[in-house]
């Protein structure tokens, strides 16, 4: 592991408090796992209180035995009145608090615990500040990529003729795990529950799923319905392969899709046509450029081809072609056609123009990239043809 | 699979339409996956709208596909008047709401996109209601526990000399997977992460976690401080294994601890207190008993015998020595000092008093129980001994 700089959490934090000062707040409240790994490299039941300078002050319920002049051990969110008193800050007027990611319950009454401050939303924010990588960030996606990319190399070895699509996917997450895949797959929103990825075959690519995702399938139960099924690996099907990228805390996104035996001439041209477009969209991107652009780009490849009725889905079709990732698989920018954002220098976006062909199954795929000054960089290197398993 | 009764899901809106009409609201919205599930047996994004009486009314943004008379498709809450008002509904004056689990901004669009009906928090009450099982809902119970146990027995065929805690547990998770488990373990609250369970060995069940479960453990990454952490498994150490019973959603929980060679015998005296304490709660439970109650017997068993020090962790102990389970790991009722819950018939609870022993590991077990009329049923049946792996 490349030891992570002094200046790497001073770099972060001094982003939100610039934050806290554009938007003429006191205070940033941040409780979620995710940003406060982000801001301070651990996670606590607690919250990191953040003023528009200096240092943060850390209010932690668990776990004991964290240390430091600003820690102040707490029970509930009730004690921060007095505890700040004691460090001579008065309480906030307007506080900014992780609304898109904080129970509506916890957020009450904290506000009611700090004298009823103004509220502002600061989850877009953090995101977006997240958005833009430093170098050590885009380091662990490079790497996270690497093991991505070796963990799928072992996909030929372990399909098995009369497979199912589950028992595939079975012995792939155990290679994911002894690749050091954390297990857990941090998502962004209320509609976004998958467990270390999806694995689509044949007809299942087909089945719509609630979640916000590219693609859905029944999945195993009706308690998570998303991917795998059950379905039979039978020649003349696909199996899309789209695994969690979980290997460092900031995760690559990588699909491949392969054949069972031979498939149709048509799942061939369309998993070309995916391929062509990430190359177009890596040929296009540069910084500046509207992500909006770039699903129009997709879009008009698509109906020049005459697949719009495949693009996405079938019977429910994502209006997206990609979308950032990090620290959760979510993050922005998002590109499809009201995206009204840039991209910008040190982003880094997952491409994904996939198709679904009844009777056939999923194909495409999915590369992750990092926005440079001249251009994108693929980071998700690994065989992109569809090549077939037996 | 059994048949669902097609009474049951009537039985749990009903149940939840007489706390909409106690509580003198005029509909109650559901959103979350796992209420959702209860009450439908199917997810989707959007909401359940439930009135005191007569059938809910689905409002859907995804899947594409459902069908039935109540429902409708939007694309987002500031349609939900609009809609209302075309089924003859008024807008509500009162609404329940599931505040512990939806996020501030998303019940904040909701509420304002309804006119500003005051909200009323219905997450602890639903949580009440699904504390108390059906037959069927005791039966999948039972079958996750059947199911937990035969995985519980590949343990000593898994283990290998030399093996680190994480090999230990992916191919663990393997044999889960196979067997039919969900992947995904559902908990409630804020600070409940954790992927597949815990299994915890030697120096690393000191470890203290900002999640709330029984015990810690350092885990692999900072970003998910949770069980096992790389460390081998040693003679003279203990290895427990407190893995996820997702294999109906009604979710067993069972903790067990193997030896690695011969271990002191402290180890094995806190091991049988363990034992002791889950017999005689066992055998003292019954319908009406406070639970608050169980916690003492617990602690008073582990007073008299000198272990306090070590009960429920050492540098950090948890205060509960019990949980409900079900469709999340943590439902209600809480076996803990404060707890002012009884027990009723048809909850279902684990029981899981732990000892963290330094330079040896973490001891102890976990039973799952049903509460019948005449007492405690245990339902997950497997060797309880501190059994030695070689």
């Amino acid at each position: 592991m490349n030891a992570i700089h002094d200046n790497e959490y001073g770099r972060r934090l001094s982003r939100l408090q610039q934050t806290i000062r554009n938007l003429q707040a006191d205070a940033c409240i941040i409780s979620t796992s995710v940003n406060q790994f982000y801001l301070l490299g651990h996670i606590f039941d607690g919250y990191i209180y953040l003023l528009p300078d200096g240092e943060p002050l850390l209010f932690v319920k668990r776990p004991a035995g964290i240390t430091g002049g600003r820690v102040n051990y707490i029970r509930k969110p009730e004690q921060l009145p007095e505890l700040l008193s004691q460090s001579r800050i008065e309480l906030p007027q307007r506080v900014l608090v992780e609304c898109d990611s904080i129970s509506y319950s916890a957020i009450s009454r904290l506000q009611s615990a700090l004298g009823m401050p103004e509220l502002i939303n600061v989850s877009g924010e953090i995101r977006r500040i997240r958005s833009i990588k430093s170098e050590y960030e885009l380091e662990q996606l490079r790497r996270s990529a690497d093991i991505h990319a070796a963990v799928y190399r072992q996909i030929p070895h372990i399909y098995r003729e009369g497979m199912t699509d589950i028992q595939f996917q079975i012995e792939l997450e155990r290679e994911m795990r002894l690749a050091g895949s954390a297990g857990i797959f941090r998502t962004f929103g209320e509609n976004m529950e998958i467990f270390m990825g999806s694995i689509l075959a044949g007809e299942n690519a087909q089945s719509a799923s609630p979640f916000d995702f590219a693609l859905g399938g029944e999945g195993l139960s009706p308690l998570l319905p998303i991917g795998a099924n059950g379905t039979k690996l039978i020649p003349g099907t696909t199996l899309m392969v789209d695994m969690a990228g979980n290997y460092t805390p900031w995760m690559s996104d990588m699909t491949r899709t392969f054949a069972i035996g031979e498939v149709p001439e048509i799942a061939h041209r369309a998993h070309r046509l995916s391929i062509d477009i990430c190359n177009a969209i890596a040929g296009t991107a540069r910084p500046g450029t509207p992500c909006a652009d770039l699903y129009a780009l997709a879009e008009e490849m698509v109906k020049k081809n005459g697949l719009a009725d495949f693009f996405m889905g079938t019977k429910q079709q994502a209006k997206f072609v990609g979308h950032g990732i990090g620290l959760e698989i979510n993050e922005p920018p998002v590109l499809a056609p009201r995206s009204k954002e840039l991209l910008e220098c040190g982003m880094t976006i997952a491409v994904e123009p996939k198709f679904v062909l009844p009777a056939i199954g999923a194909v495409g795929i999915e590369n992750s990239y990092i926005v440079q000054q001249n251009g994108l960089e693929k980071i998700t290197r690994y065989e992109e043809e569809l090549t077939s398993l037996s």
